[in-house]
């Protein structure tokens, strides 16, 4: 047997570095062991008490309250469908593979918290409507932090990005009226094949994504085709949100359900070259209403911020 | 726009290897929005339905099942605690770790699942007790399925293990007493100082875990010192069982919740030199009730199998 470090956990050389951050953490087993509860031949029925037992030492309240809760709901359920051994083999090895997709553009377990509804729950719990404030939505798995930052007016697609050219603008407001200044508007969208900059080979530079701050009237234009939207101010709640196309198929069966009526919007057809040039877009000729014309799409949307204020407290015992 | 595939999805360039399988698989966007479920303007209370809804649209009854009970589960655990935005993302950050800290070999989420309580209870609930049988316990984190075949007898530790030897023997039985040769015994623990193979820096060859066939007997000797035991044969049920020393500090608090009265077990120290000999184990020098003693341990541990019979149907629905 080797030498033991001051907290009676023996020397040994070679170890891993999780081991040794292991090893140093831990107490001496006969003092760990006499801080447990004690537990022998679990059942069916006792081994969820016993197991909410084992996991309550910890000194954050909201922490233990989260986590007693999360062993009760996942015992409840495992034993509701009755799990079976191979079930939770290919619930493993599954989740196991979602994180190893993951990279630091791609969120897979955000993207499968989406298609379970949890997200949009968890956004709808966490920001509730406000009278007068813009509706949030969900994150989406697409988000990247690394977008550019462009000039308020600039265009966030490269030259030759597939799609139909699109100018957005408005005013960032509270629920007062006033217009704010100075807001981050973190921007980000498929081209027009319905494809994002994160979903081609390679890696390729940020495209159809920027952060724009809004001007000093708090107007905030970019020309772009879904969107969404994250607009932070140190003022104002952080608003994520999306706006939907009236026009499109999945309106009414997004799949990571976060259409909301007041973030569906309508683009309309504009013959304004004067805009079209201030905001260094390119006009296309297309048919409309049976007559060819030039010009692009413009959608207006004013965006409406919350106040901070303190936030509720949370839960921490039922 | 580029040209269409045959499914009505735009033939784009460059995509990822993942995209393009996505795109691939899936049908017209008409056809797929005709097929679903309208859902608008979700609100804490009918999102639940609204996300069972449109993932209800699987063809295995189980899976279905175990799908809507989990998107049932999930809802009821985040709007009783009410989940905030910050800690789901807490969340899935932490998950995502999960998966990317996995390898082949050293699986995470099973480690998890296994603090929680879930792996034991599934355990439970896959592999009820038979009278007469030895009872199961949790696969653990540490179980590697590229551990060397071993002969008969055959010691599974290298040269310099640090521990002290032991022999383990006994008989592989079924329920009626029968012995069972031929059945693959895969046995795995950690060294002397607590440490899996899996634990040490690099690559190293795989020790103090093995895989051998009872003899035809059914007789299973093997010389080693917590273990763990995965038992296979084509007619008996998988046995995943581990043996738990008495003297353990931790026996009543095993973190993993493995824990149970029948597989708990006492090493006696044993002087038989021909044993040892016979299993080329070599014995130590060591102070036992107060005198000098060269020997080994000795754990003499029968498993009974059970013999294959067909599963109980799984719950499809309430």
């Amino acid at each position: 047997m080797s030498e033991q470090q001051s907290n009676g956990a023996p020397a040994v050389e070679g170890l891993s570095e999780r081991t040794r951050a292991k090893w140093a953490a831990a107490s001496t087993p006969e003092k760990i062991a006499a801080n447990l509860p004690p537990m022998l031949d679990l059942t069916i029925e006792n081994i969820t008490e016993n197991v909410m037992k084992i996991n309550s030492m910890c000194d954050n309240p909201r922490l233990r309250y989260l986590i007693l809760k999360l062993i009760q709901a996942a015992h409840d359920y495992v034993r509701e469908v009755g799990l079976q051994f191979d079930e939770w083999e290919q619930a493993w090895e599954f989740l196991t593979k979602v994180g190893q997709i993951s990279t630091d553009v791609r969120h897979e377990f955000v993207l499968l918290s989406d298609i379970l509804g949890i997200s949009a729950l968890v956004d709808a719990i966490s920001y509730p409507a406000v009278p007068g404030a813009t509706e949030s939505s969900v994150l989406g798995p697409f988000h990247d932090e690394e977008a550019h930052s462009f000039q308020y007016g600039e265009s966030i697609f490269t030259e030759g990005t597939p799609g139909e050219p699109t100018i957005v603008r408005g005013w960032i407001k509270d629920t007062d009226g006033n217009t704010v200044p100075k807001a981050l508007i973190d921007v980000w969208e498929t081209d027009g094949n319905g494809v994002y900059d994160l979903e081609h080979d390679g890696n390729a530079d940020p495209n159809c994504r920027g952060k724009i701050f809004s001007n000093e009237k708090g107007e905030g234009p970019l020309p772009l085709p879904h969107m969404h939207f994250m607009i932070e101010h140190p003022k104002y709640t952080k608003l994520i949100t999306a706006l939907y196309s009236r026009d499109s198929n999945f309106v009414e069966s997004d799949t990571v359900f976060g259409v909301k009526k007041s973030l569906i919007v309508g683009y309309k057809w504009c013959e304004d070259l004067e805009l079209a040039k201030e905001h260094t877009v390119t006009p296309i000729v297309k048919t409309i209403d049976g007559k060819e014309s030039t010009g692009f799409w413009l959608l207006e949307q004013d965006f409406v911020l919350v106040k901070k204020s303190p936030p509720p407290p949370r839960k921490t015992e039922d």
